[in-house]
């Protein structure tokens, strides 16, 4: 009965990071927490074409797979009602999608949703308005889905998590990558729920900070024990025996379970095998990409050089040197324990079951 | 010839970050580049007091292992000048010294400078104007062995960069480490010297951000082409194929090989050992401690929090965040290639040697 009641507490302080919401009858927009202020100002701000759709995607406003991939089914909506009174309706629509989904290539989530309403928009032959019905509704179920993809990637996931535990996680996999609750941190807060002496290490997450920003900003918010270290400081603890396990999100996966995440994943697995600590992505089935054999095949997004050589607006190192900057990487299978999806945790070699 | 004139200029550009500057014919400051003000603002200031040099060394306006070790040598003539009229004097420069060197614990240089100054003090039956004469002597011939020493240091490691290769650093053991040349920047100095077409890529070490901060400046400023990296991004970069080499300095040498340097070192240790790239500590030996056995005896500082939850006086996470922040990390000797000293390249279990 506590627990139920715990739970439903937890269920109804959930608020989406990302939702649309109508204005009349069929119009509306896509309401989104901006990211980029955060930790500093909780602000929502509401995205009204696709055009701002792109950019709200390509600079951040919206960030996390799970998340940009709502941002994109929001996006097909906004182009069909930009399209409505066009005779060539559902071309305007594939164009102004594969638009959107042009703002960043890495996450698999975003063609994922978008593909998700093109589908819509092909297969059914009915008035724009009744398409744009469809897509809406479509929409908001994707909303509510992920949520629910969260909560049972979550209970799986917090089998793994030992008595007290303490979770090391890279970037942030969170309520605020997704519409709500989270992936790796979904697997924190259903640890947390039935064990609260559970501790997590969140690095701070170079360049754009979202360890630091956004991770700490959720877990204190809940009240989860959180210790922020710099990203460089992961083996250390390792070797002190502070690290249990460590648990990250995911952007697109590979069918053999080659895993993109956030720049220095990588770095973080190789240091958990080291100190053989296991190491688990946790995503939902739609970050997994089918039609990729192996991670080698993951296009890298590279962004902006100010991401590195700036901070908070200032400039950290000296002009005129080179900047390189991935936006992720790929950690190969052999470094992953296991995978922990809405069907179960999977060992990355058995990860094909998972479309069986 | 030409090699002649390129090393000579080098040479004479050679100007000390730490350097001892005569006032009248006993007294004297300790006039030293600010480096918390580096990349924006190239200063100097003199410091005057014991009190003044504790601060110095503390707060990192003075840093890397073997600066420190000469900052410990001007403390220690601080320390005298302040004391020349006591009857206790000798146990009055032991005991400002102490102080100055309880300003940090884990570089072995600040010990090894102050003691090798407080032997003339307790072995030399003059007046206290002579020793503070030996003592001026002896610091000076410090800050410019130090520059012979990484000249050395600089040549044997320079062999093992391969042609237009790309040397990973991590933190600053340059010229502001040192007296000048560097150690880890000085084997990169001295493979330049040789080939021009060698590449750097610097961690900007979170933290503090020297690598950032000074390594970037140093690095431009001599011509070498730099590219600057965050701290998780070099397991990318070596697994993309363009890292040949790692060379990090060090702030304490256990006689096993185990090597204590700034936080993160062991991370990336970790990763060069993954993927097969060789992996050194570029030190005088004065940075060896041959009284600790293993890397587990060596103390680790624990640092303030705010280097941790501000960047550029910014906060960058939720409050009531835990922080814990160790300044240096060891690296086991069976991460490490070799040790570059003055006295040749060491493979860690014979590193022993060295004393012999």
């Amino acid at each position: 009965m506590l627990l139920w009641i715990l739970r439903l507490r937890i269920e109804m302080n959930i608020e989406k990071t990302i939702q649309w919401v109508r204005t009349d009858s069929l119009n509306g927009v896509s309401r989104m927490i901006d990211q980029t202020l955060l930790p500093y100002e909780y602000k929502k701000i509401d995205i009204k074409t696709t055009n701002e759709m792109y950019d709200a995607i390509k600079t951040m406003i919206v960030r996390g797979a799970p998340a940009i991939g709502i941002a994109g089914a929001h996006g097909v909506v906004l182009a069909a009602l930009e399209s409505i009174n066009c005779s060539d309706f559902k071309a305007q629509v594939v164009k102004k999608a594969n638009y959107i989904n042009s703002s960043r290539p890495t996450a698999v989530n975003l063609s994922w949703a978008i593909k998700k309403q093109l589908e819509i928009v092909e297969n059914f032959n009915e008035t724009n308005e009744k398409i744009i019905e469809l897509l809406i509704e479509n929409a908001i179920k994707l909303e509510d889905e992920d949520i629910a993809i969260n909560k049972r990637i979550g209970e799986f996931g917090s089998t793994v998590i030992p008595k007290g535990g303490s979770i090391l996680t890279h970037c942030n996999a969170g309520g605020l990558a997704t519409v709500g609750y989270g992936t790796a941190l979904g697997v924190v807060r259903s640890a947390f729920e039935k064990d609260s002496s559970i501790k997590v290490f969140a690095n701070e997450t170079r360049p754009r900070q979202q360890g630091a920003r956004l991770t700490t900003y959720e877990l204190i918010r809940d009240g989860i024990n959180t210790t922020l270290i710099t990203d460089a400081m992961g083996a250390y603890f390792m070797k002190m025996g502070m690290i249990d396990v460590v648990v990250v999100g995911a952007d697109r996966i590979a069918i053999n379970g080659d895993s993109a995440n956030k720049i220095g994943t990588y770095m973080v697995a190789i240091a958990a095998k080291y100190h053989n600590i296991p190491f688990y992505i946790a995503a939902p089935k739609s970050t997994i990409d089918s039609s990729i054999k192996s991670g080698d095949k993951i296009v890298i997004e590279l962004r902006d050089s100010r991401e590195v050589t700036e901070i908070n607006g200032k400039t950290v190192c000296a002009s005129n040197v080179n900047i390189i900057n991935p936006g992720f990487d790929v950690t190969p299978a052999s470094l992953i324990t296991g995978i922990i999806t809405e069907y179960g945790i999977f060992k990355p070699e058995e990860l094909y079951k998972i479309f069986e």
